[in-house]
């Protein structure tokens, strides 16, 4: 009886709540703490040994209790985990965050709830989120559309959408049973989720072409037609087109209008990959660079890059609903649909998206764009454009740095050159020691990539906290990074 | 310039932290309040007609503010999203959640890190995390392992990695590619999320056999033998069996030694789906339930379903590391590894599931693992079982109900069959009718399902604040609304 007297009384909530509440309030304001001097804070920070070491902790059987766990927190993972949402990272691409999504994560994690289109006021929000990724988007409300974990997922999502459509009736056996071929065309830039979802859509390499690119890194539109027709003649269907609405390397976006008309002329499915890119719809200034990506079939963004919504959140909208709807969607006897209660379900989210239980990712999201309003986001987006060019224009400026890339929306891709000329071979290793040195310093924290087979210092600007004078401190200390690293170099060889 | 200058100080940040720190301060105390007191509001409400109308708020374009977006939350979303939070949901197989994970899910709103991989402590915390996954479940430290959005998604994970590993060298190429038709096996009381998996992996219904039960709706071993030559002999290769550890209907767990045997014999895969009964393994009483799950070539499970992680949280375990790895590798040149610096990647967790960029959820499983430990949770899954066995007993003892499952773990399935006979169809429509007013009510949120053509009230105990006398409620009112529905039903049928 004993025994089952204490079981019952087992659960995880606190046996006194007004301790874990004293500690709750104390952990959310040193969050704010935090956020409010980000900036004067290093942009990035090695873990020191001790720390990995203690992080290295087998599974506690036993409770060590949320003090503790707290101690832990701001000891082993708060001080080594700036990055994103310091105002000189410039890495990759990824958004800042904001007070009101970190909120938004809150209020989420407190109601728990299965975004699944149960019968409650959270999938009316959601509903309605949708809507509002639609509109700003220029997407029909008769689109489907599903909040997704990210870009990656959207453009899976997407994909599944354009195989099955024009697979037919027979995408339902799976490709397998289809004795079909299909191909869909990206240019060499497209980012590597796309080859990644063609492979778990049992599409693979080979109905995979990465198309060349244009001195503007944009797709060659003649090899691509050219490619089309090539596998035609080889017994190929060519299925789709993926176009770029800002590349990951250098922001640069295909000409929509034109691969447009192509799939309009072949019988194939657009989708647009505007993982960051599409955000320039909302600015009237930006809105021309990426004309024709409201007239695609499919369209992936992210909200956790430059809307800057917490991770994660992306979002796919397809022109056809039951075209989205079709791959994802499989009966299930406990998810039959009441007449009243939970289970009168508005939507099943999950006929729209890979995941059937799913987080409540549109809370933050409603609160988010409630609260700043959507308009910001454009003028935000137009600031980060000016602040690459106010780069670009920096870089340019200074004989011993050059540029890439064309710059045409918010990212920069740069390298230090030094005085005297020197071969690409000793650039990329110079520089790649500069990016390494510039980070470890916790001065900024730029990327990287490879053009052409040329080291770039990449700055992908999708930051609300930078301003211009961020921008010269890097400039500053690429500079100065750069002339003692390559004296030390020169030295080196010299001594060798 | 004095557009440059407002532009330049153009942030999401608060221009003044005061006043959102006072608000924010609030919102946690008035989610604490609700936490503490959840067992005291309805199970379930319905959202009133004047909070739908105002929910369906167009896009605002300027900003309302976060006080406003509190109140309008408050008011709108807050009262009518109650679900699985509470003592007497039981519906679906959802998770309660915890304080310790609505602090973890601030924490990683607040640090907005992009789990990535990149060089951070952030990404110490999810290997060891992973670590402790594969721990609790018997998974060598060698396997593969990845955080994911939950069991849809681990699911996927692992038959895209199965599909991949019986391809071989080919898989690379896609399935489209490989003129092979593949075969998948698990029972018709499987999870819809198998099918759907197997849909975007491009083997479809052609490659989906779902096995008869036997009455324990356990998966019939002779029939899957039986079917498995067939399907040889039809020229396809049975790649992989899928067993169940806990299906969602009844709870009921395959004989996963005697499909183990089978896959070794077949040259097949085996993967178990553990969504939630996985977690019986962290329980001695419990864990024969669930033995030769550890010897699984993957196994997929639910961090926020038994183990009460906020939504969402799933793992994907794979014994062959470098099977997990294979069909999510792409290459991508802004990915490529720096020697230091937070580029100096230890791991890139994209190589293991669909999504690159990704949330931090491993962050609130370490907050909530560390603060309880992890032997609750085995604890809490057995008090859970012993309610099912006594909600069980009070149906059985109640001539006025009936189970129509075996309860082998914690989901009940039963009917008010009332004090005359009656047949199927007219006890269907009377429990629908049971079901729906017990939730309008706001008593308690059992589910349904079918189960050989019988609509059964469902309670899949998943939760760690309810009491015994959380049951005693659920049959009183069962009984109570099915006498005056049947009354009420012969009184209809008298009149009519």
């Amino acid at each position: 009886m004993t025994a089952a007297v204490e079981r019952e009384s087992l659960t995880l909530d606190p046996a006194d709540w007004a301790p874990t509440r004293a500690l709750a309030h104390r952990m959310l304001d040193e969050m704010l703490d935090r956020l409010e001097g980000i900036g004067q804070t290093p942009a990035w920070r090695e873990t020191p040994s001790e720390v990995v070491a203690a992080l290295a902790e087998p599974l506690p059987g036993d409770p060590q209790g949320l003090e503790r766990v707290w101690e832990d927190f701001r000891r082993q993972v708060l001080p080594y985990s700036a990055l994103n949402i310091h105002p000189r990272f410039w890495g990759w691409v990824m958004g800042s965050g904001s007070v009101e999504g970190m909120l938004g994560e809150m209020l989420a994690g407190a109601l728990n709830l299965n975004a699944g289109g149960a019968n409650v006021a959270g999938t009316l929000v959601e509903l309605q989120v949708l809507q509002w990724c639609r509109s700003m988007m220029g997407f029909p409300a008769s689109s489907g559309a599903a909040l997704v974990t990210g870009g990656s997922t959207a453009n899976l999502v997407a994909l599944a959408a354009a195989r099955d459509a024009i697979l037919g009736p027979e995408a339902e056996q799976g490709v397998q049973a289809s004795g079909r071929r299909l191909s869909f065309y990206g240019s060499v830039e497209t980012h590597n989720s796309v080859p990644k979802a063609l492979r778990m859509l049992g599409i693979g390499s080979s109905g995979w072409r990465a198309v060349p690119t244009d001195s503007d890194f944009q797709i060659d539109l003649g090899r691509l037609q050219q490619m089309i027709a090539e596998d035609q003649a080889a017994g190929y269907r060519p299925a789709g087109i993926i176009g770029n609405a800002g590349t990951v390397n250098t922001g640069a976006t295909d000409d929509l209008p034109a691969l447009l008309a192509i799939t309009r002329r072949e019988g194939m499915w657009l989708h647009v990959d505007g993982a960051f890119g599409a955000i320039a719809a909302l600015s009237p200034a930006l809105r021309p660079i990426v004309r024709g990506m409201e007239q695609a079939d499919s369209l992936a963004f992210d909200l956790h890059k430059w809307l800057h919504v917490p991770y994660d959140a992306g979002c796919v909208l397809i022109r056809d609903r039951e075209a989205h709807r079709a791959p994802f969607t499989q009966p299930g006897s406990y998810l039959t649909r009441m007449d009243r209660g939970p289970g009168a379900m508005p939507v099943l989210f999950g006929e729209f998206a890979p995941e059937l239980s799913r987080a409540f990712r549109a809370l933050k999201v409603w609160v988010a764009f409630k609260a700043h309003g959507s308009a910001i986001y454009g003028r935000l987006a137009e600031e980060n454009v000016a602040q690459a060019a106010y780069l670009a224009g920096r870089v340019s400026a200074e004989p011993e740095l050059e540029l890439l890339a064309p710059v045409p929306l918010n990212i920069v891709c740069f390298r230090y050159r030094g005085p005297r000329p020197a071969g690409d071979e000793e650039l990329n290793e110079l520089n790649r020691q500069i990016l390494m040195q510039l980070q470890c310093d916790g001065i900024a924290v730029p990327s990287h990539t490879a053009l052409n087979g040329r080291f770039a210092i990449r700055a992908a600007i999708t930051n609300h906290r930078s301003r211009r004078a961020d921008f010269d401190i890097l400039v500053d200390a690429v500079l100065s990074i750069g002339r003692k690293l390559a004296v030390q170099r020169s030295g080196d060889r010299v001594i060798g």
